[in-house]
């Protein structure tokens, strides 16, 4: 069960149309989720790993509740030699062994650093459940799903696997993270210096909170990578949104649409233009974070450059409704039917999320409250507030919690992270979360990566003959910054080792 | 009633003796409370200010628990221009009006850096309970009383008096503390480098844990504060203990003793015993924390080095038991009788304690573990090891918890605080907490400073004319910090500000 997509997708709310898209904003966020999922359809390889299972605190931060849960996580220690640093990913809103398979950058650079490759899973996901079947059925039992409970969780593990694993206790630990999974390396960083060394943070939108990013952002990137492409092309999208109302409103011509898209079940009441409206937002952005250079299968099989694709077939914007709308038809045809095989267009049907996600709407309602908005005039999508007492009572209703939107930003730091050191930001251009992300320098040591033909967290993935320049560029640079703070690590550790040592030769604890 | 000193000085429990001294730690650490109010017998000035509340999330990482509580906080804005720092006092573990009477060098310094001046208290302390009456009754009330949620606290309400303050917005965040309140000021700064711009944190014991700092330290510099004034003297402490047991052990000689030392309530059993002893410990040490260079008014009116005093007294230590007795009980009046008018030595009687600090016990007994431990040889005190287990058994007993003794230096970094800036760790050397404190220059933003002859954060204190020269060079080094940070503040925030300015004006939230 995936609650975020029933909400925001399947629409089975009976609200007016002028509020339909008062949730397009968890849509999107959705759209952060199901990127993870590109590769599960051809994994490049496959990697091998010990299962473990580690015994957590369920509340590092009280003593109110005493309990603890079981933690799952993988190790490889093929290329560890017992002195190499410790490769360490943040787990994020999945199954720890989809982003074990779909994180090669780790596993190809391990050998060289001998490094031992930790994949943690993340509470809340997987198997990782703190309280069964019970975990998402009252805040008493979910409320315990945050990000400062999950950092602590690493806190604990990493302890325990320095104190155990010989020679771990003088390795230096690297973080990964791509997406919430980037934001999570950044902060693990940010909050725990003492035991992380550095954090490679691939396409985290730290920024993309209230205050911090304007709202409007996002989509006006969507629309970018498509006026880039061709000015026509976007106005083609910016338009059809009016004219999908104007057919629907006439009885006659709605006929004609459901003729003339060949759903699989026919448009008939203002419930299902919303389910297509979204479903056409879900698919030009989806466009947008995957318009990856090379040919790739995602929720469906796509072409290299998809959106030059999509936009050949949706030149001219100055058509009447019908014929506007079959160009579109044409455009979406590129994502939903590139193979030429698919019977009907189903825009009920849900992405093919096989991360088990079901934590996230929980998330995005407490702590991840990520605003998006559209005006249609700077992006091409129907005008949309973003409405922060809507999504509010939204998320009491549904999970009975109060979203805190500034938590994190006031936790982590938001914009002020001048006080931070050695992160890699990398962000590609192309992808629409770049725009809540750290794209500038902050100091010597907190950089930031643009890598210009660059998707969602391309520069994890692992490395493909069809990659850029850039991302190859942008994956030896990260590689740069490991081996420095590896070396600084050691550096300051033979002083801070002995001192450590000396004081314990002493102690009669 | 104050449960802590019920524990260790009361001594209601009949254990044997031989396990009798298991809890001395836990005197000791009472002793790092009663500290803090020396002054409050005659504040040399008294300050002036308003009183405000504010309503705290009481758990601010996690959803399980939404409630709410009131928080009291105390500002002064004399000095205020709408545009200097704001001095902001961490407020520890007691009422926070006695800190606001007794932390003079933030008032002393306020007027030249046109500070405004902010004292926060901190949950479950003075007034500010999150269950009123009930918060001490069972961990699902008492249990988010922990630092992590203390220092949320304080990001909380800074955030808000920051928007809501005139001019705050801009203003960089000075925190000081004493103490545990100096462990909060550098811990603050460590984690929230966003908030707070610098930190004072004066005699902050952050390294008095498990694996740290030998739990046999604390006792030998307080031996060492005895010895330096002469060796019989610390000689005589020393040999006091079995001296203790020889005397008890026989009927005429109890007597005897029940006669020389004027107890209020004679001594009569094992309990008694164990009571006097604790309390022998407790005034030893806490004269090594008191041995300041000019008279104070203390748990009793005390001369200048009241240490010197006492080992006037305390000069041979070859004596037979009854009579190094004696030479002891002289040396104790120092400490219980320096006015002459005290009528029988009361060894119930409990430190007066002014501040409503019930839930420092319940902090010992979870994240706050202190080890200390007596070998009888290197220090003067009965050998008495330290044990976790027993420790561990005494606090689920009485708290229903179980301690996390590793819990403080896993989240704060333990001796590795090699990432941190802008902290001065000050110490003084005649104050045995100085053990568990950072001695040593981390780096170039967070140094120590050593005050030769400062006791426990004497630098914290008003200046006083019978000031050592080193606490006066002390304060004017912290001055000197504080303005290097509220430059460094101005000059990035200029930028940081623009930046964040433009942004805002291009949002459409």
């Amino acid at each position: 069960h995936c609650y975020l997509h029933n909400r925001s997708i399947s629409g089975k709310s009976s609200r007016p149309i002028s509020t339909l898209f008062g949730n397009i904003g968890e849509a999107l966020k959705m759209l952060l989720l199901i990127l993870v999922s590109v590769a599960f359809f051809e994994p490049v390889r496959s990697y091998t790993y010990d299962t473990y299972f580690y015994k957590q605190i369920v509340d590092h931060f009280s003593f109110a509740n005493q309990d603890s849960f079981i933690q799952r996580y993988l190790i490889n220690d093929e290329s560890w030699d017992n002195k190499g640093p410790i490769f360490f990913y943040a787990g994020n809103e999945g199954d720890i062994t989809l982003f074990a398979e779909n994180t090669g950058f780790m596993w190809d650079i391990a050998p060289e650093f001998n490094a031992l490759i930790v994949f943690a899973e993340h509470r809340y996901y997987g198997v990782s459940m703190p309280y069964g079947n019970k975990s998402f059925t009252d805040p008493k039992y979910s409320g315990y799903l945050t990000s400062e409970q999950a950092l602590a969780d690493y806190v604990e593990l990493l302890s325990y696997l320095k104190a155990k694993i010989p020679g771990a206790a003088d390795s230096p630990v690297i973080v990964f993270g791509g997406s919430y999974g980037g934001m999570l390396a950044a902060w693990f960083r940010i909050k725990y210096p003492h035991i992380v060394q550095g954090a490679i943070a691939a396409s985290a939108p730290i920024l993309q909170y209230i205050g911090l990013t304007p709202c409007d952002k996002f989509g006006q990137l969507v629309t970018s990578d498509f006026s880039k492409e061709s000015e026509p092309c976007a106005d083609v999208v910016r338009k059809s949104w009016a004219a999908i109302d104007r057919v629907v409103d006439d009885e006659m011509s709605l006929t004609w649409l459901n003729d003339a898209w060949n759903f699989c079940s026919p448009i008939k009441n203002s419930d299902d233009v919303k389910m297509l409206k979204d479903y056409l937002t879900n698919v030009w952005t989806n466009l947008a974070m995957v318009d990856y250079p090379y040919a790739s299968d995602f929720l469906a099989p796509l072409p290299a450059f998809p959106i030059k694709e999509v936009c050949k077939k949706m030149q001219d914007s100055n058509l009447e409704d019908k014929l506007l709308l079959l160009e579109v038809f044409d455009g979406l045809s590129v994502y939903f039917n590139y193979t030429g095989k698919t019977k009907c267009l189903n825009i009920d049907q849900q992405a093919d999320v096989r991360l088990d996600d079901h934590g996230w709407d929980f998330q995005a309602c407490t702590e991840m409250v990520m605003p998006f908005c559209y005006d249609g005039i700077n992006d091409f999508f129907e005008p949309t507030p973003w409405n922060l007492t809507e999504f509010a009572d939204e998320c009491y209703k549904n999970w009975k919690v109060q979203p805190r939107p500034l938590m994190a930003p006031k936790i982590y730091g938001g914009r002020d992270i001048s006080a931070a050191s050695n992160i890699v930001f990398s962000n590609g251009l192309l992808d629409p979360w770049s725009t809540g992300g750290v794209m500038w320098n902050v100091s010597e040591s907190v950089v930031s990566i643009i890598i210009p033909e660059g998707a969602h967290h391309l520069d994890l993935r692992a490395s493909d003959p069809n990659d850029p320049k850039s991302v190859i560029d942008a994956r030896n640079l990260e590689k740069i910054y490991i081996k420095k703070w590896v070396e600084e690590y050691h550096e300051q550790n033979i002083e801070f080792g002995n001192y450590v040592l000396n004081e314990h030769k002493n102690s009669i604890i």
